[in-house]
């Protein structure tokens, strides 16, 4: 059994984002797609899940990147599971460049839900232990609980369309995270990299729903917090974003990021 | 020297629409990732172009499909120059499927602009005559030019955001079709096929820049005409787009799918 998968890529130039290297939300639309192959492959994938009525859906991602792919370059991305309990599922993922180095890892928590109750449903009938690979590194912190500040800049709107719902009939994570990354002007991302990001989500979103997404800073931790909410305040998600100078590499505080 | 290119894919779950098919959109992002990889191969892609200052950009795009490739499934995209002159460059493909029927056809038309200038470049210095294939055949209707209606629905607005921008500084050709593919609702994309879409790109956008699209009939043609424009009236893009019920096959004329 294939315990640790390997997907290279290459980043072609329709791919690119305005500075030249992978999107965030490419990026995270990659380590789904890098899951997914992988439970197909060990059989817990889609086709298995949908014979008990069954979905995997995505709790939490988080990554952290040392520098994001560029242009016409080669990337792998490695998964493995780390464990799983009666509800969530851990899955690892090291993003290494041509030479094998790592510049990066991310770390996943999958839930199964049933496809007519949307209820979450029992793991351990999928997961087999023999899978779990505990002897494999993914050195970054764990991704933590994220609270909205109270203080946070005015709510840009938005209405999902038919493009962006993916074939559970709700609203694609790659959407979410744009939403999210659109928050910031391009200046920003042309002068600071984001090294590590973090996203929870709480609630589907249907086709035709509108949104309302706003950042604020934690003061605590120089973070950005961003969030997507209904126009009735139910959560979709909250993410939680550290970004450093291009140049030197300094850390550059929220409140920074928002002044732009 | 290569001069019929083939990429297969896999559409990965992540990769689907809400009809668990390849969305329109991420067609044809496939078909500008061939296009470019094959210039690349042949050496008259992004880095041969960038020492003479230029861009390739898009000019227009149209397919003919019979299905869409689903969930899971493998279908190979074939590119071929049919021909250039000294300003445009036509790209011709077909989509096959693993049994190697072709379901779809596309064409594209291709020119290059200075870096710095915006204007046209002369490409006989990039157009070698041997890589042009007149053998090959592209069984659908070129691309027409396409006039938007007097008669159209309500303008929606949309302001282009950071993740909108690609490696070129403007508003990625995914984004275009998403916005016009939005102007409809889901339940269209249930019940009906978009068997034929043609889009002309006439400016780029830039990031932070407000844009409305709206769609309106063709009533001699019954084709759905869309277009997005600057809040200036610029237009940006134009397309059109035919369906068909997915039950019988029978058309369904653009004034219906406005009425749903």
């Amino acid at each position: 059994m294939i315990t640790e998968y390997k997907h290279t890529y290459c980043l072609t130039a329709a791919q690119c984002n305005a500075q030249r290297e992978v999107a965030p939300a490419t990026l995270i639309q990659q380590i789904i797609d890098v899951a997914t192959e992988h439970a197909d492959t060990i059989n817990i994938g889609f086709q298995r899940m949908g014979k008990n009525s069954a979905l995997w859906v995505l709790s939490r991602v988080a990554y952290e990147i040392k520098r994001y792919p560029g242009i016409l370059e080669e990337y792998t991305i490695t998964t493995w599971i780390e464990g799983y309990n009666k509800l969530f599922s851990d899955r690892d993922f090291a993003i290494s460049d041509a030479s094998g180095e790592v510049i990066g890892y991310a770390r996943t928590v999958w839930m199964a839900i049933d496809k007519d109750t949307r209820r979450p449903t029992d793991l351990t009938h999928v997961a087999d232990p023999e899978v779990v690979r505990t002897d494999l590194v993914c050195d970054m912190e764990r991704p933590g609980k994220i609270r909205f500040p109270k203080e946070h800049n005015e709510a840009s709107g938005y209405r999902f369309g038919a493009s962006d719902i993916d074939f559970n009939r709700h609203v694609t994570s790659r959407r979410y995270v744009e939403l999210i990354i659109d928050q910031l002007p391009l200046e920003v991302y042309d002068q600071c990299l984001m090294t590590r990001f973090e996203i929870a989500y709480s609630h589907e979103s249907l086709c035709g729903e509108c949104v309302k997404v706003m950042s604020g800073c934690d003061p605590s931790t120089d973070a950005l917090i961003s969030t997507i909410e209904s126009t009735d305040e139910t959560q979709k998600c909250i993410t939680r974003a550290w970004f450093v100078k291009r140049e030197d590499g300094s850390s550059v505080p929220a409140a920074k990021l928002l002044e732009y």
